[in-house]
C-alpha cells in the first residue's frame, strides 16, 4: 500500500527546492553551498552538495546544481528570452569547463519524454530545435567550418510508446556514436504552481530513476553510460496530488491562524497521519488516479518557448562559432 | 471580489449534474422529467426541463436534456466506440424530429473552442471530421446523391485569438449561410473527474454565456441566431478549483466519519464562509489562478477519438444514405 | 475542354511575373510604372498599373503592387529575417498612407487557406500569430495602451472543409466585426520555382476569382466586402503542371541552341498547339491530375517561417506601440 | 558529375516496377516467379527472385517481395481500408511462417523517416499506432494474456536531424533489446504516379542503402543487424525530377506517333544522350534541385490512412489474440 500511495505524496526533483525545505528558509546545511546572484530579471542559484551528509539531508545526489528561475518568463517576451537563452549558455559553459569537455569534444543531446503529452515534449522538442553537426564531421570532415564541435541528438521516446527502457536505447546509442558528453533534457514535476515554466535546472548528476514526468527505472548517469551526463530539468507540471497536499495544508494553516483556542482540531489535523492524509488525497483524485496533471492552459505555447530558449543556449555554448550576443539566430 | 472568487466556486454546464445535484439523490422535482435507460455499456440519461419551476430548481434552462454515459470510454475500445456513436445517431435523430428539421433541411455545425489548447480543441476536431456538402448542393445540385442534406461547417475560433465575440462571427456566418438549424459542439468544465471524457450532452437549448471553457459573453440560441440550435458538450477537463473544493469536501467528510465528539472541529467546518473557503481555494492555486486545467495525461488521445465519435454520429444522424450501422466509415 | 486543360496551363499570381513576361525582358509598357530598389538582400520591386491599357498589357487590375525578393529566405537565417520584417513593415506602411488608413482605424486580418494542406497554411499560420487587439477596445477600452489600434483575426477556412464560399464567411464577418480595413493573406502557385518561398507581394487590389491555391469564385475587394483590402501573397508552391510545361519549353529552346540546319524540328515543335501541349502535360500527369503540387522537403519550416516575418512585419506596421527596430519580439 | 546527375535520373524501390519494366510488359525472366491474385479489389503480386541472374536482370536482391495495388485507396473508404489491412495481415503472417518467426519471438518495429517532411513520416506514424507490449513482458511477465508477443517500437529519426547514421542507432537499439525478427517500415519514391499512396510491399530483403526517400548510407538487413528483417515500403511520392523525364518520353511518344516521315526529329531525340537529358532535367529544377517532391494535396491524410492500415495489419498478424476479422479495433 505505501507504494501504491506514494505516488500521492509530495516530492521534487528540483535540488533548490528540496535545499530551501531542508534548510527550512535560512540554515546552513553541512556539505552544501548555496551563492545565488540576479540578473535583469534573472535568478541564478547555484547550489554545490560537497558531501554525503549534505546529500543525505536534502535527497540529492553529490554535484553541482544551478538553477535559474524567471518568474516574467510565462509573458510571451522575446528579449528575456534572449537573456535568458544568453544567461542559461553562460552557465552552461561552465558545467563544460568543470567536467573538462574541450571545444572540439563530441556531445549527445537526448531529449527525453513524450511528443504526444504536451507537457512532458519538452526534451523532444528541444533535440527538433538544436544544431546537429556531426555528420559533416563524419561525410565531410575537410569541409566543417573551425568553432564547431560534432553534435547529434535523439529523441529516444517512451517506455510505454517503445516498450524498451529508454534507458536500453539510450546506451545503445552511445555505444554506437561514442559521445564524449550525453547532455539530458528532461520535463519535471514541480512542488510548487510558481515553478512552472519559469525554472530551469542544470546539473551534473544525470538522470536519476523515478525522476521526471514519465517513472524512469533507470537512470542515465556518468556510471551506466561511461561519459559525464549533464541534465538539463525544467518544470512543467504539477500533478494534481501535489495540489490536494497543498490544500490540506492550507486549510491546517487556516485554522491554526484564525482560532485560538481550538487545540483540539489542531491536535486532529496534526494527527492525520501520512497513510490517512494520503488515502484521502487518492479519493480526491479517483477515479483518474494519480496520473492527473495540472497544466495552465497555455501550455502549448510555454513549452514551445522554453525549448526554442534551451536549444538556443546549447548552441551559443556548444559551438564557440555562435555568437553569444544573438543566440535565437540559430534556431527557430 | 464576489466576482473574482467566483471563478475559484464549483459549477457545471451539465444538466444531469445540476439535476442530480438538486434532487439530493433521489427527491423529485416538480417541472422535471427524468428517466434513463441502459445498453451495451451506455446509459441514456433524459431531463426534461418543463416548466420555470423546474428550470430554476436546477438552474438550467427549460428543454430537452439527453446524457450518454460511458465510464469506459476511456479505454480506448473501438467497437465501444462505434456502439456510442451508433447511440448517440439514434439520439440526435429524436431531436430532429422533435424541432421538426426534415431530411433536406440545411445544417451549420458550429465547433468551438480553440485548436491550441488540446482540451478545448474538441469542437474544431469535430469540424474537421465531419462530412460537409453543402457546396455540392450549391455548385452542382443535379449532381448530389439522394439521401444527403446540405451540410456546412466551421471552427469560428476564440474571443482571445480572434478579436472578435465567438457569437458575432456566428450570427454573420448564418446570415450569410442560411442554414435550417445549428448544431454546435462545445468542451465543458466537469464537476467530477469521473464524467471527463466519458459523457457527452445533447440539449435543445443552444449555447448559454459562460458556459463551455471559454468565457462566452452571448450565447448561440434560436434568439440570436433566429434558427433552432442543438448543444453538443463534452466535459473533457475539472478546472483546478474543483479539485481544492473536493478535497476541502472530502476532508469535512473524513472527520465527520472518523470523530464522534467533535463537534467543535465540524462546527468550524460548517462555519468557514463561502468567501472564506473560496479565497482558501484561490490561496492554494495562486499564481497560476484560476486558469488551471486538470487533465488526465493520454488528453490527447481522448479528444481525439471523442471527435470522431460525435462526427461519425453526426454524419449518420444527419444523412438518410449514411448507413448506421456502420457509422465510422464515413470518418477518418 | 478548354476548361479542364487550363487547370494544365500557366498563369501567375504575381503581378511582377505577369510584367517580366510582358515586357519581354525590358520593354515600357504603357500605363505601368516599375521602379525597385535593393537593401541587405532584399530587393523590392514596384509595380503601379495606372491605365486599363496597362491592365490588359499584364491581365493585372489596375493599382500598386510591391514584390519582396530574397533569394536567401531558404537559409534559414533569423538575422536576414528580422530585416524581411522590418522592411515589410515598412512597406506596408506606405499601403496604409495611400489608402488614408489612420493609426486608430480597425483591421480584420484574413488567412485565406488550408490548415491541412501545408503550402497553404501561410495565411491561418499567419493570423495565429499575429497580436489581436480589438476585444480589449470593446471590453475595457479604457485600459488599452495608447499606440495600438483595434485589430482582430479569422483563418475562415476553405470550401472544401466548410461547405461555404470563403467570400461568404468574410463577407458576414465584415458586417459584424466593421472593420476599416481588411488584410487578407494567400498562399500563391508560382510559375517559377525560384520564387517559391522567397517572394511577398503586397497589392491594394484585394483577392481576385480563381488565384490562390485553393480556387475561389469570388473575390474580396472593395467592392464586395465595402472596406479597402490590401492581399499579401507568397509563392510557396509550383503546380507540377508548370514544372512540366517548363520541361517542354526547355526542350525547345535546347534543339534550337543546339542543332544548326534543324529548321524541321523547331517547325514541328513550334506547331504543336496549345490545346496539343496542355494535352500532353494533361497525360504526364495522370492519373493524380492537375492538383498535384511540387514542393521543397522543408516546406513546413519554411511556411513557418515566412508566417512569423508577415505575423512580425503586420505587428509593426499596424501598432505605433510596436518597436520597429526588433519586430520579432511580438511574435512567437 | 555522373554523381551528380544520378539524383536526376529514374529509379524504383519496387521489385514489381523494377520486374516489370525489366519485362518489358510480359517476358518471362530465369530466376525469377511472379504470380498475382485480385480480392475485392486488391490486387496482391508475389515475385519470387531465387537466382543471382534474376537478381541483376531486376537490380534488386534475391528474395520474396509481395506487392498489394489498392487503386481505389485514395478515396477514403474505411470498409476497403479494413480489407486492405486484413489481407496485409494475412500475407504478412505467411513471411513470419517462411522465417520461422513462431508465436512468442519477440518483434522490434523501425519506423524510418522524418516526422516533419509528411511524405516521409509514414514510419513513424506507424511506430505510434502500433501495439507495443515488450515491457508488459519485461515489467510483468505473469500478467500478460496468452495469444500475445513481445513487440517495441521506435522511431530512430534521419541522419539529417540526430546526426547519426540511421542504422548505427538502430544497431544499438537491437543489441539491447534482442529482438528476433526487426521489421522496417519506410516511405518510398515511385516511378510512377498511379502508385503514390496505393502500393504497399513487403519485402524479407531488408532495408538497403539509397533506398526510400531519404538516403541511407547503411543498410538494415540479416547482415548487418544478426537477425531477419523485414521490409513495409509504400511508396508516398514522386520526385519531381521523375515527372520531368516522364514528360520528356510522353514528347518523344507524341512525335513519334504524330509524324510519319519525321525521321530526323526522331533520330535527334534518340540521340539525345543520358547525360545531355538528365542535364536537361537538372536545369528544368534549377534553382531548388533534385530534393522536389510532387506529391498530392491531401497528402496529410493519404498518410495517416495507410499508416492506420500498416499499424492496424501489423498488429492482427503478431498478435494471435487480436482478432482478423475487425483489425481495426486495436489501432486509432
Amino acid at each position: 500500500m505505501g507504494l501504491d500511495l506514494s505516488a500521492y505524496s509530495v516530492r521534487t526533483d528540483l535540488a533548490l527546492e528540496a535545499h530551501d525545505l531542508a534548510s527550512a528558509g535560512g540554515m546552513t546545511i553541512p556539505g552544501i553551498e548555496r551563492t545565488q546572484y540576479e540578473e535583469e530579471g534573472v535568478r541564478v542559484s547555484v547550489i554545490d552538495i560537497t558531501s554525503q551528509e549534505g546529500s543525505q539531508a536534502v535527497g540529492k545526489l553529490p554535484g553541482h546544481y544551478i538553477t535559474l528561475d524567471v518568474p516574467a518568463l510565462r509573458q510571451k517576451d522575446s528579449d528575456l528570452q534572449d537573456r535568458v537563452a544568453t544567461i542559461f549558455a553562460q552557465e552552461f559553459e561552465k558545467f563544460l569547463h568543470k567536467l573538462n569537455i574541450g571545444p572540439k569534444a563530441s556531445v549527445l543531446i537526448i531529449g527525453l519524454g513524450n511528443w504526444n503529452v504536451t507537457p512532458d515534449a519538452l526534451g523532444p522538442m528541444v533535440v527538433e530545435n538544436v544544431m546537429v553537426t556531426r555528420h559533416y564531421f563524419e561525410l565531410m570532415p575537410d569541409q566543417v567550418s573551425p568553432g564547431y564541435r560534432p553534435v547529434s541528438s535523439v529523441a529516444p521516446g517512451v517506455l510505454g510508446t517503445t516498450g524498451i527502457e529508454t534507458s536500453q536505447i539510450v546506451e545503445g546509442i552511445v555505444e554506437q556514436a561514442k559521445p564524449d558528453l550525453v547532455i539530458a533534457i528532461d520535463a519535471l514535476a514541480s512542488r510548487s504552481l510558481e515553478r512552472v515554466n519559469t525554472t530551469i535546472q542544470i546539473a551534473d548528476t544525470g538522470i536519476h530513476p523515478g525522476s521526471g514526468i514519465g517513472n524512469k527505472r533507470r537512470g542515465l548517469t556518468l556510471d551506466t553510460l561511461g561519459v559525464p551526463v549533464i541534465a538539463i530539468g525544467v518544470p512543467t507540471v504539477v500533478y494534481a496530488s501535489t495540489i490536494v497536499n497543498n490544500a490540506f495544508d492550507m486549510m491546517h494553516n487556516h485554522f491554526r491562524k484564525q482560532t485560538t483556542n481550538t487545540g483540539h482540531i489542531l491536535g486532529l489535523l496534526d494527527n492525520m497521519q501520512e497513510q490517512e492524509r494520503l488515502q484521502l488525497v487518492k479519493e480526491v483524485l479517483n477515479p483518474l488516479g494519480h496520473d492527473l496533471l495540472v497544466t495552465p492552459k497555455e501550455i502549448d505555447q510555454f513549452i514551445e518557448d522554453i525549448a526554442n530558449m534551451i536549444a538556443s543556449g546549447l548552441n551559443a555554448a556548444l559551438h564557440e562559432a555562435v555568437d553569444k550576443s544573438n543566440v535565437s539566430a540559430y534556431t527557430h
